[in-house]
């Protein structure tokens, strides 16, 4: 067997934490076998749950301290508290070898700066890229950058194509990635001059990691024919975040159609396990598991609301980025 | 009574004209009694529907010329080709006041570039908007720019604050506008520097027309506080197009759902009138007519594909922005 990856994971942050951190961290445990797990965080809160959710003391170690990052902590201040946070003291582990990626539920600012001053970033990558999985009618996409950067240059967004391609290969084993710049539909407007500039440089050169399809327009994001979707921070968060809304109002919707009449509450009852799976294949817990791309080491932010199976989902998502070997992949192609 | 609301319409333009528009005609003139129609377009294709969906003669004039603006005729090229074409000869006839406003299910581009050739801004207005509905859950927002204008001012922005809070007054009687202005969550990043500017511009002066709410993340533009929502547009564009895919994704999984297995069938029997009820909801042809805000005469585009439902849908908002006062709205409050 390979030596374990090991996972530094910081307990304290996002909801119902250090619970759901440790009990995600039980529910990976038992389906990913060649992993450990250093948390960091009180041992006085996480022990119990340690005890609670059975984690067997051979697959991780704890390292106590009773200073955390608050959700509402400026990321600036949240990095001048300096090395003894748990969010810090993660970070570190994977800083100095100790561990090959962070998982966080907490803080993202915080995570995102605290990581980018600790980790180096890989040679030649100008900015770190936050992405994330989006699930299409063929499967998933990878979707970046969404929020990191509010401004973007042509060079940034063909890097961006670059890891969000290793990234979605990384994942998922026979992928081939199909790269889109998200744009607009109207013909004369195509575009701003950035956005026209990225199309050249991908389209002029070719990419042995991925194929070039274009642009792409949001209502097509979803369709599954291309799986990488690069936009710059700003406009891939507007998108990320209408989606969220647009399906939140949907299912909201569809709720009260089932639930306003007698007839609907005993058909949604015979429906359920249809709408069960429907509900399952829009689960977000699925696609928990932002990544930020560029640094040298992953770094995932989990998102803080999310239970324990969210979390463990951005635990198997950290343990596919280190198995799929990400850095190495954006480094053979950034060249 | 009062005079007649006269509606200018380009019968040939988008998929299944002239019938679809004839027929939506014949439905709007049964809902509406006090408007008539002035049609342009070949006159033997739109006669026999005429007959067929049996629309008064009180009520409409036609005016033939079998030279029509195909849809992918650029928009350049459609203008260059002249005052014959039955979309220019319906601008112009708003433009020498024989009509109130114009609708045209046609090519979208060149409807906007000759109205905007042959029809004045409003006094103080550089740049004209799109703006459509966006169903939220309690009623109706406004959303622009939606793509007239990629790259925009601050001062842009303020303007279209108050042309689309005019707009909203227009279509709904009773409505109190509350604006905000289209924005990323992340803090440190919160938006580009002419959002921040424009954020200030509406924060420092109060609007008698409008609250100002400040900013919105895409996840809440359908909760329904905010119903003016301001972006330039190319966000706003992406903000559309991705919340219509996000919508179609959901919808054809849900379909997915509900027809797999034979209970699922027999179930969705059952359900028919609550999922009805939410299809209607949802219903696309409800939102039907994307209004051009700052030419001083209402200029609605109706979806290309729409069908005589939508189309009819598109000559209601078109009627109620004209009883509205929408051009005389704007003109008080820009100053």
């Amino acid at each position: 067997m390979n030596n374990p990856i090991i996972i530094a994971i910081d307990a304290m942050g996002g909801d119902n934490s250090p619970e759901k951190v440790i009990e995600g961290i039980s529910i990976h445990s038992k389906l990913s076998k060649n992993v450990n797990y250093k948390i960091f965080g009180n041992e006085n809160l996480i022990n119990p749950f340690i005890k609670k959710y059975d984690i067997s003391s051979q697959r991780y170690s704890l390292t106590h301290t009773d200073k955390i990052v608050q959700g509402e902590d400026s990321a600036l201040s949240a990095a001048k508290r300096g090395k003894d946070t748990s969010l810090w003291l993660a970070v570190d582990s994977v800083k100095n070898a100790n561990s090959h990626a962070i998982v966080s539920a907490g803080n993202t600012g915080a995570l995102f700066l605290i990581s980018k001053l600790n980790l180096k970033m890989i040679d030649k990558i100008d900015k770190p890229a936050l992405s994330a999985l989006w699930p299409s009618k063929k499967g998933m996409n990878v979707v970046l950058d969404l929020g990191a950067n509010v401004e973007c240059s042509s060079k940034n967004l063909v890097d961006f194509s670059i890891m969000g391609s290793a990234l979605l290969k990384a994942l998922f084993e026979n992928a081939k990635p199909n790269v889109a710049l998200l744009n607009i539909g109207s013909e004369e407007l195509k575009g701003n001059a950035m956005i026209k500039e990225t199309y050249h440089l991908l389209n002029d050169k070719k990419y042995s990691l991925f194929n070039f399809s274009g642009y792409i327009e949001g209502n097509h994001i979803m369709d599954g024919d291309v799986n990488v979707i690069v936009a710059d921070g700003f406009t891939g968060n507007i998108a990320l975040k209408t989606a969220e809304g647009t399906s939140n109002f949907i299912i909201s919707e569809l709720k009260n159609a089932l639930s306003t009449s007698l007839i609907g509450k005993f058909s949604s009852l015979i429906n359920y396990k249809n709408l069960k799976n429907f509900k399952n294949k829009l689960d977000p817990r699925l696609y928990n598991g932002a990544i930020l791309l560029g640094l040298d080491k992953p770094v995932i932010k989990s998102h803080g609301s999310t239970d324990s199976i969210g979390f463990a989902n951005s635990l198997k998502v950290c343990e596919k980025t280190i198995r799929g070997k990400l850095i190495d992949q954006i480094r053979q192609n950034i060249k």
